[in-house]
C-alpha cells in the first residue's frame, strides 16, 4: 500500500532584504527542496522575507505550525541586520545565551585565516537557549538546531557551499532517522529533440493524477526534464513501480531521452566519444566559445576535445578556419556555405574526427527579414562529408536563449550520430 | 524629508510543484522584486507553493492582507494542476466566468502556431467574476488583474518571458500611477579585486544604519556589488543624496569600482577596446571557452574580438598554438611558462593587440600539493611583452566558480591595462 506512509513535511525560510529586494538570486530553496525530496521529505512551502525580527519571528512560527521541519537560511552573520538568531528565540520565548564552544570555534576561524577578531563576530556564538549549535567548517558563522512547537527548526548561513556542507553532515543524518519508515524514490529522465507539449501530449495518461507515480514535466531552453516520483513502504516496491514506468516512457520517447538525473547532452556526448575513442573540435561564431564551454564543464574532456576556435568576426573566420572572404561576401556569415566550410576548416587544422560549427544570429540587433534574429547553421564534419542543418530558433528569444539552444541542438547532432 | 514619503508595498507568490519542490529554480521573483524597486514599490517577502488550490488560496488572502500589491506568477496553463484562477476565485469568493475575447485571443494564437486547440485550452480563458484579463503576447496563458480586500493581485504566468513582457505591458504603468508622490532611486556600483568583506570595512559608516541612504553589498564569484537606495519626496533631492554617495565610495575604491547598473567586466572591456581601437584575442585552457563567451555575450564585440582558441588538451596547446611539448612535459600545463607561450602564440596567429590566456587547475580532480585545485595563470599579452600572474582561487571552490573566477580576473587584468 505505497499511499499508507507517513510523508514528512517541511518549509523552507530565506533570510535576507538583498533576497526580497531581488538583488541576489535565491538558490538555496530550490538546492535544499531536491535534497529532501531525496530523503523522503516533502517541501511544500518556500517563504522569502527581509532582515526583520519580527517577521522573521513570525514566520517561524507559521512554518513550525505547519509541518515538522523548518529550514532556515541567512541572516546568522556577525552584523546588525543578521538577526535570526534574535527572531528565533522571541519565536522560542527564550533568551540569547553565548554558547563557548561555538565562540572558540569561531576565533579559531579567523586565527586560521590571519584575520583579525572583531569583537561583532562574538554574536555568531549566541543562540536561544536550549538550541543545539551547528558547527560550521567552512565559515565563521556557525548554525543551530532547536525545538519550535512540534517542528525541529534548523538554522544555516545563507552562503550556499557552508549551507550545502552543513546540511549534508548535520542535517541531512537527522532527517534519514525521522523518515524511516517513508521511502520515497524520484528518478528524472532527461530528452531534446521535442517541445514540452509534444511530449506531453504523448504521455498525457502517465502524467494523470491518482497514479501510484507521479510523473511531472518541465522544461527549461528547449531541455525537457521528466521527473517520476514515488512512494512505497520499501525501496524495492517503489523501484519496481518507478522502473515499469521508465519503461514505458523509453518505448514511447526513443531517443528524445538522452540521459538521466545530472547528466548534460556534453556529458552524453563526452561519453560516447570515449567509448568509441572518437575525438571532436569545435569552430564557434554565434555561440563565441560557449559549445566549448560545455563541452569543458565535463572534467577529463581533455580525451577527447582537441581544440576549439572562437571566430565570432569574419576576420576571424578567415584567419583561423581558412573560409574563403568571397565565399562569406557572396552568402554571408549566417549562411549554410559558410557553417560548411568553418566544419572543414576546423577539421583540418585539428585532426578532430568530428567537428561541430556554428554560426547565427544572436541578437538582439543584426537580424534582415531573410535572415531573422534566431537564424542559425549548425555543421557537423567527420570523415567522409559533413551535414549542415538550418533551424529557426525564434526571434523573440533573448541572445542568451539563442546561444544556448544553439549549443544543445548542435550536442544533439553529435549524440545522435554517435548513437 | 526624505522618510516622510509613502513607500508602496508588494508581496509575490510564485506557484508551482516543480519549483517547491527544487526541479526547478524561481528566477521570476528576484526580477519582478528588482523592477518593482525600480519603481518605487518595495517587496518584503516572497512565498512558494506547489500547485494546491486551497493553499493558494490562503496564501492569497494573506499577502493581500499585508500589503498593497500581490504578484502571483504560475499555474495558469491548461492542465488540471494549474489552479491559480480557482484559488483566487476561492479567495474572492466570486465563480469563474468564461471572457470571450480572451477565447479568441487563446484561439488565435493557436491557428497563428499551426497548432491543433484542445477543449483543455478554454480554461485559460476563465477568470474569477470581477477580474480583469491582461493579454499575453507571447503564450497562450492571459493573466488577470483583480481586487482582493485593500490589494490589487495580478496573476501572470510562470514562463519568464511571457511574465516580463506581460509585467511590462500591463504591470508596470498600473503601478506608476500608484507609485507617485514616492521616488526610490537606485544605483548599483560593480566591484572586483577585493573581497566583500575588505571593501565592507573601507565603507563600514556609510552602510550604518539611519542613513539617507541605504548602502549594501552582495558577492557572487568575487564580483562586488554595491547597492545604494534612497526615497524621497523629488528625483532631484533624491538623486544629490545618491551622487554625494557615490561619489564618496568612488574616492575610497578607486579602479576596484568596474561600472554601474548591468555593466559587466565583459561590457566594460569591450567599451575600452573600441574606444582605443584595440583587438583582442583569448587562448584559454581551464576555462575552455567561457573567457570567449563572456567577451561575446557583448552584442557588436565581432568589432573587437579577433578570434578564440581553446586549447583544454596538451596536444591542442601544441598544435594550434605552437606551445613546446618539451615545456609542456618540463614544466607541466599549469605553468607561468605555458601560460605565456599560449599568449604568444595566440598573439602570433590572430594579430590581436591583446591576447589573454588561461591555464590552471579546475577540479574537481587533478591538484596535487605542489599544484593544488583553484592554482591558475593568467597571461596578458601586448606589444612588447607579456605579463604573466599566478592566483590560488581556493581548492575548496567547485568546478565552475573556479572557471568564472578565472574569466573575471583575466577581464580585470586587461580593464586595468586599458584604463
Amino acid at each position: 500500500m505505497w499511499y499508507a506512509v507517513r510523508i514528512v513535511r517541511a518549509e523552507l525560510i530565506s533570510i535576507g532584504t538583498e533576497l526580497a529586494s531581488g538583488l541576489a538570486l535565491d538558490t538555496n530553496s530550490a538546492w535544499l527542496a531536491g535534497e529532501l525530496a531525496r530523503l523522503g521529505v516533502e517541501v511544500t512551502r518556500h517563504v522569502t522575507v527581509t532582515d526583520d525580527r519580527p517577521a522573521i519571528a513570525a514566520e517561524l512560527d507559521r512554518a513550525a505550525g505547519s509541518a515538522g521541519i523548518v529550514l532556515v537560511t541567512g541572516g546568522l552573520g556577525p552584523t546588525d541586520d543578521d538577526v535570526t538568531r534574535e527572531a528565533l528565540a522571541d519565536a522560542m520565548g527564550v533568551p540569547l545565551r553565548t554558547d563557548q564552544a561555538s565562540l572558540e570555534q569561531v576565533r579559531a576561524f579567523f586565527v586560521r585565516l590571519g584575520r583579525r577578531f572583531a569583537e561583532s563576530n562574538t554574536r555568531q556564538a549566541r543562540f536561544p537557549e536550549g538550541a543545539a549549535p551547528i558547527e560550521n567548517p567552512w565559515g565563521t558563522a556557525p548554525g543551530c538546531r532547536a525545538r519550535l512547537g512540534e517542528a525541529t527548526v534548523y538554522c544555516l548561513p545563507g552562503v550556499p557551499r557552508e549551507m550545502k556542507e552543513m546540511f549534508r553532515q548535520a542535517v541531512a543524518p537527522d532527517l534519514r532517522t525521522l523518515a524511516r519508515g517513508a521511502v520515497i524514490v524520484t528518478r528524472t529522465l532527461r530528452c531534446f529533440g521535442a517541445g514540452e507539449s509534444t511530449i506531453g501530449d504523448q504521455i498525457a495518461d502517465l502524467m494523470a493524477a491518482g497514479r501510484p507515480v507521479t510523473v511531472g514535466i518541465t522544461a527549461a531552453e528547449g531541455l525537457i526534464s521528466i521527473r517520476l516520483i514515488t512512494e512505497a513502504r520499501d525501496e524495492t516496491t517503489a523501484e519496481t513501480l518507478l522502473a515499469q514506468d521508465e519503461a514505458d516512457l523509453r518505448r514511447r520517447l526513443g531517443v528524445l531521452i538522452y540521459g538521466t538525473e545530472d547528466q548534460t547532452l556534453a556529458s552524453v556526448v563526452g561519453d560516447l566519444l570515449r567509448q568509441g575513442q572518437h575525438t571532436v573540435a569545435t569552430a564557434e561564431s554565434c555561440t563565441g566559445g560557449l559549445l566549448a564551454k560545455h563541452l569543458t564543464d565535463v572534467p577529463g574532456s581533455s580525451a577527447y576535445l582537441l581544440g576549439g576556435l572562437v571566430t565570432y568576426s569574419n576576420r576571424g573566420k578567415s584567419d583561423l578556419l581558412g573560409v574563403d572572404p568571397l565565399l562569406i561576401e557572396r552568402h554571408g556569415a549566417v549562411s549554410e556555405e559558410v557553417a560548411r566550410q568553418m566544419a572543414a576548416g576546423c577539421r583540418e587544422r585539428t585532426g578532430a574526427d568530428f567537428v561541430l560549427s556554428t554560426t547565427g544570429i544572436a541578437g538582439p540587433g543584426g537580424g534582415t527579414p531573410e535572415k531573422p534574429v534566431g537564424l542559425v547553421y549548425i555543421a557537423l564534419a567527420r570523415d567522409g562529408g559533413a551535414e549542415v542543418k538550418r533551424y529557426l530558433l525564434g526571434s523573440q528569444l533573448p541572445r542568451s536563449s539563442i546561444r544556448e539552444r544553439t549549443c544543445a541542438t548542435a550536442l544533439n547532432m553529435l549524440r545522435l550520430r554517435l548513437q
